[in-house]
C-alpha cells in the first residue's frame, strides 16, 4: 500500500472502532473514547465529526464524565441513521422488516400469501413491493436490504432449491431487483434459518451456542457455535428438515423417507391435529387454532404436538451429540406451539445426549417470536454498516 | 510491551515463519525464504542458524537457486529434530506412535489388552510403559505426548466419560505421569476420533470438511469444517455414536434406545455376524474373521455389515444435512471393512441427503487405517512444535 491508501484504510479501521465504541457503551464520550482506544483525543473528534455527519452517531446531553476538564458531550447510535431492510419469502407469507441502527424494528409487515403455484417473478414483484412500501413508511435511509428464504441459496443471488417453494436453480436477485417498484439498494440472500439465527444470537445474548430450529411449512435450522454461524462447505448447513426420523418412515417431498418434517412440520402437525390448512384457513390462523385446540386440552391436537416434539427431541438430540452445543432455540411457527413441544424436546434430549448429565441443555422459545427470520434479515444489514461504516459514509 | 519483550516476541513469531516456509517448501532456502517473507538475509540467517542449531531444521545439498549469486544451501525440516508421542487408550488395545518432524511415522506399538475390567491405574501404568519403550526405541528428542482416549474429556487431564472404558469423572494425567516408567514429558489428552481426524487431515489433504466416524467398540466422529475441528461447546462434539437410529430400538449402553452404537458398534456388528469375539478372540482378530467371512460371500457376515453400513449411512447424512460436509471417511475398525460398508453409506447418503444432487459426498476408508489415532495424536503434537519453534528451542 502506498502512503495515502495506508492512511485511507487506517481511516477506516479506526472508524469502526470508533463506532464499535459507541455501540458497546452507549452512552460514551470523545474523552472515554480516547481512554478504551488509546486514539489521541484530535483523532477521536475528527472521526466522531466524520459519523456524526453521517447521521451514524448522535450528540446528546452530557455523558457521564471522562476525567477532569469540561462536561463531556453524549454520544449514542442515530436511530434516524441507516437502517436494514429485512425482507422474506415464505411458503405462506411475505414479510419486510426495518430495523434501526440502534437495533430497535421500526417497521414490520407480514402479508398472508400462500406462494404455492404462483410464478416467481410474481413472487419478487410483491416483495419489490414490500420493499417500496417499508421505505416509504419508515423514513429511514436504508443502508441495504437482506432476503431470506427458505431454501439452499448460492452465491450469486441463486435459490438452488427450496422444495416447499418448488423453487430449482432459480435466479432470485435479478428478477427482484428489476422489478419496477424495486427501491435501488444492494441486497443479497440468505437461508432464513440462518438469518433468524443470527437475530437471536443478537437479540437474547443468552446463549453463545445453540440450534436454532424453525418450524415453517419445512423445518430449517441455524447453528450457533461459539458466537458464529456455522454455514458449511457450500453454505448449505441446517437442513434438519432431512434429517431422518425413522428410515422406513413416510416419504417426504425431498424423496427420502421418514424425515423430520414429515413429522414436525407445520403441514404434518395440523393433519395430525385435524385443523384444517392451506386453502381452507391461513397457515398463520391455523397455527392460532392449533394453539386453542391444545389449551383446551384437545386430544388429537395434544397427540399431534406431542409426536411433533418427540420428532424434534430425537433429531436435536443427535445434532447435540455431534456438536456439544448449550440450548435448542424453538422459532417460526414452533415458537407460539413451544408451550407444547418444550417437554418432549427436553425429554428426548436428557434422555439421548451423552453429555446431558454435566451440562443441562437449555430448551426455550425463540426471543423473536415468528418474525425472527425477517428481523434477523434487517438487523444483518444494520451489523455490516456497524462494521464497515465507512462502506456507508463513502456510498450513502 | 517493553522493548526487549516486543523483540522476543519478535523473534519467536519470525522463527516459525520461516519453519513454516522450510515445511512448505522442501527444500527451500535463505535466499528463498528472504524472498517470500520480506525478512533481511541477515535476519533469515540468524533465524535459520538457530533452527539449526535446534536440530529442526537440517542443511541439505544446494537448493533450487534462489536468483543470483552463490550456490544455495538447501534447507529440510529435520528427520532427527523434536518427534511427538503419541498414546491410545482404547477398550480392546493399548497404542504409542512417534511422528518425526517430517511427518514419518519412526516407531509404532500395538498392544492387545481388553481394559474392561482392570483398573485404570494399571491401564496407565502399561500406557507409561509403553512411552518409555518408545522413546527408546525410537532414539529421537520427543517434544511432548498426546494421549488419545475413547470418550469426553475435560481440560486439565480429566475423562469425563468413556463409556465402554467404564471411566467417569477419572483423572487421567495424574496417574499417568505419576507412574514409575513414565518418560518426563508434557502431555496432554484428546478424543482419540478428534486426533484420528486431525491426522487424516494432516496425512491425506484431500478434503479440507468431512465427518470422520472412528469405529472401535463404541462409535465416534471428529467432525472437520474448512480445515479446522469442531469441537463444541465443551470440547464434546463428535458422539455419534449415540445418535437415535431407531427411538424405540436396543438399549444401550449409555441409557438410551437406538443408538448408533447398537447397530454399528464393533461388538453389535460382530454380534449380527456370529463371530465370537471378547475373551474368545481378540477384537483385531474377530475384526479380521469378520473380513475374511463377508469375503467368501458368508451370509450371516454379509448381513450384518450391510445392517451396519445402513445404520451408518442414516446417521452420517443426518450430520451432512446438518453441517454441509464434503466427506465421509471411514476410520478404526470400519477401515479394513470398509469395502462392504461404503456402498451401503453411500446409498444412504446420496438418498437422504438434500444437496446430494449438486454436490456428490465422497465416502472413503481413512488413509492412516485403524492407527490413525495414535498416528494422529503424535501429530499434534509436532504440528505444535512446528506452530511455536520458539517453545521447542526454549525448553528443550
Amino acid at each position: 500500500m502506498d502512503g495515502p491508501a495506508r492512511q485511507r484504510s487506517l481511516w477506516q479501521h479506526n472508524l469502526a472502532v470508533v463506532l464499535d465504541e459507541v455501540r458497546a457503551a452507549t452512552p460514551t464520550s470523545r474523552a472515554r473514547i480516547s481512554q478504551h482506544t488509546g486514539l489521541t483525543r484530535a483523532t477521536v473528534s475528527a472521526l466522531v465529526d466524520a459519523l456524526v455527519r453521517a447521521r451514524l452517531v448522535d450528540e446528546v446531553g452530557p455523558a457521564p464524565r471522562g476525567g477532569a476538564g469540561r462536561p463531556a458531550t453524549g454520544l449514542v447510535l442515530s436511530p434516524s441513521g441507516p437502517a436494514g431492510l429485512g425482507l422474506e419469502i415464505n411458503v405462506d407469507y411475505l414479510a419486510a422488516a426495518v430495523v434501526d441502527l440502534t437495533g430497535q424494528v421500526r417497521h414490520l409487515e407480514v402479508r398472508q400469501v400462500d406462494q404455492r403455484g404462483r410464478a416467481p417473478a410474481e413472487v419478487l414483484a410483491d416483495v419489490a413491493d414490500l420493499a417500496a412500501g417499508a421505505r416509504r413508511v419508515a423514513g429511514l435511509p436504508l443502508a441495504g436490504a437482506r432476503l431470506a428464504v427458505p431454501g439452499l441459496v448460492d452465491a450469486p443471488g441463486l435459490v438452488r432449491l427450496a422444495p416447499n417453494l418448488g423453487w430449482r436453480d432459480l435466479d432470485v436477485l435479478g428478477p427482484l431487483t428489476a422489478a419496477p417498484d424495486w427501491p435501488d439498494l444492494p441486497v443479497g440472500i440468505d437461508n432464513e434459518a440462518n438469518l433468524a439465527a443470527l437475530g437471536e444470537l443478537a437479540t437474547a445474548g443468552r446463549e453463545r451456542s445453540f440450534l436454532y430450529v424453525s418450524g415453517e411449512v419445512g423445518v430449517g435450522a441455524g447453528i450457533v457455535l461459539d458466537g458464529a454461524l456455522l454455514r458449511g462447505t457450500h453454505g448449505w448447513s441446517g437442513e434438519i428438515g432431512h434429517v431422518t426420523v425413522a428410515a422406513d418412515g413416510p416419504v417426504c417431498r425431498c424423496g427420502a423417507r421418514g424425515c423430520l418434517e414429515q413429522y414436525a412440520g407445520q403441514e404434518a402437525i395440523l393433519r395430525a391435529a385435524g385443523v384444517p390448512a392451506g386453502e381452507a384457513l391461513p397457515a398463520d390462523l391455523a397455527v392460532r387454532r392449533l394453539a386453542e385446540l391444545a389449551g383446551a386440552d384437545d386430544p388429537a391436537a395434544i397427540g399431534a404436538l406431542s409426536a411433533a416434539g418427540r420428532a424434534l427431541g430425537i433429531v436435536a438430540a443427535g445434532v447435540l451429540n455431534v456438536l456439544d452445543l448449550d440450548a435448542v432455540v424453538l422459532g417460526g411457527s414452533f415458537a407460539p406451539l413451544a408451550g407444547w413441544l418444550t417437554g418432549h424436546v427436553e425429554r428426548e434430549v436428557a434422555g439421548r445426549v451423552l453429555t446431558a448429565a454435566w451440562s443441562p441443555v437449555c430448551v426455550r422459545a425463540c426471543s423473536l417470536g415468528t418474525r425472527a427470520a425477517v428481523v434477523g434479515a434487517a438487523g444483518a444489514v444494520v451489523r455490516e454498516v456497524l462494521a464497515a461504516p465507512s462502506a456507508w459514509i463513502d456510498g450513502g
